[in-house]
């Protein structure tokens, strides 16, 4: 068993540099804070609450994520818009087998190019971390947004 | 005397939590971040900078805490609306006999039902926290707004 | 070589009390966070990725950090305005010879006096730290505004 301390660390920084991959565009990139076998939900607070499985945005392996990006490249969001990243630190929630929970609030604003800046998406990340191969990487990550009316160009990670 | 980083992480950890209860919809456990004997304000700078006493909200123990929470629930507001505070780290500022002063910066974005997501509140908590029955706990929590114009119908705790 | 955790630490505390500084108002102070000899940039992404050298804000003394915030006091700014700085955790990102680069992500709300609050800017600070006469300082800050539309009346200090 990991100090929780430490734990707190990696997972802190862990979500830093997650953010800052996205914010970067570096978006290539992104699939690597994944282990290979993972879950990625974008979910809304209404949807989890009633039960539903129903899911903006879903993949379950490594491999889904990097189509994903592909076909963001081709779609070339970039060119229009940019995201920034506020993050709360991390709420370690329960620990076991190495596997750590955790829940951190996400404030997500969307600069549109040669425009307005507006709070895109708020919500927080249920997470659950492990270590693959030394590394910490999130086996799981299902972003809740707090609104149900999402973008429906939803396009870049949360 | 306990350690300056135990106590900023159990203050990190106390700031986040209170903020999880509230944008999870867990009112009724919002009393049980105080003190029996507390006091919790809400104020703007303005007000706190011309040495006024007045409050938007203000209560001096947990049972107005408990009293507020019931006409929240009478009031229905949580059908209407939820929140997402989003806190900076806390700033320690003092400690004397095992109370500790602290000042956190807050942003709290509104999401209203079916609808847009706005900027509701920014501001910093002015909190006295210190430990009742080996458990940390506040025994003041001034919440500053920097806007004086806070929406009349303010009902949520910030 | 000092331990990472006292450098995060040490890092973080910095950059809270330069917000609370620029958001309490107390801008007089703001010229201490630096060193003697520092830089001090506010530009956009846009201009970063391009390469170009063009700032919205330059300085590359503390001498004239302090002359601007004169000028600041002139223009009475702070009567029409206030900022509220909500800060990521500091992404440590290297160190050598005990100067210590760090990323860290900002959004920066505007508040107007009795009227509303809005999102003015985000970004990021690519900051570099040192100690001088035993204090940690800023000898370089770089506020990387995401949007490339920045108030032309930008006054107060990022």
């Amino acid at each position: 068993m990991r100090d929780s301390a430490d734990i707190f660390f990696a997972i802190m920084r862990a979500q830093l540099d997650y953010a800052r991959c996205i914010d970067d565009d570096r978006l290539e990139e992104w699939p690597d804070f994944f282990a290979d076998d993972c879950l990625y939900r974008v979910t809304s607070a209404e949807n989890l609450r009633a039960g539903m499985e129903a899911s903006l945005i879903f993949a379950n392996s490594r491999g889904m994520l990097k189509d994903r990006v592909s076909a963001l490249r081709e779609a070339n969001i970039y060119e229009r818009q940019s995201y920034r990243h506020i993050l709360g630190a991390p709420c370690l929630l329960s620990q076991k087998n190495e596997r750590y929970r955790s829940e951190t609030s996400f404030l997500v604003a969307r600069i549109l190019r040669g425009g307005a800046t507006e709070v895109f998406a708020t919500g927080r990340y249920l997470d659950l971390y492990g270590f693959e191969h030394g590394a910490l990487k999130l086996f799981e990550r299902v972003a809740v947004c707090d609104s149900s009316r999402i973008d429906t160009l939803l396009a870049l990670p949360l």
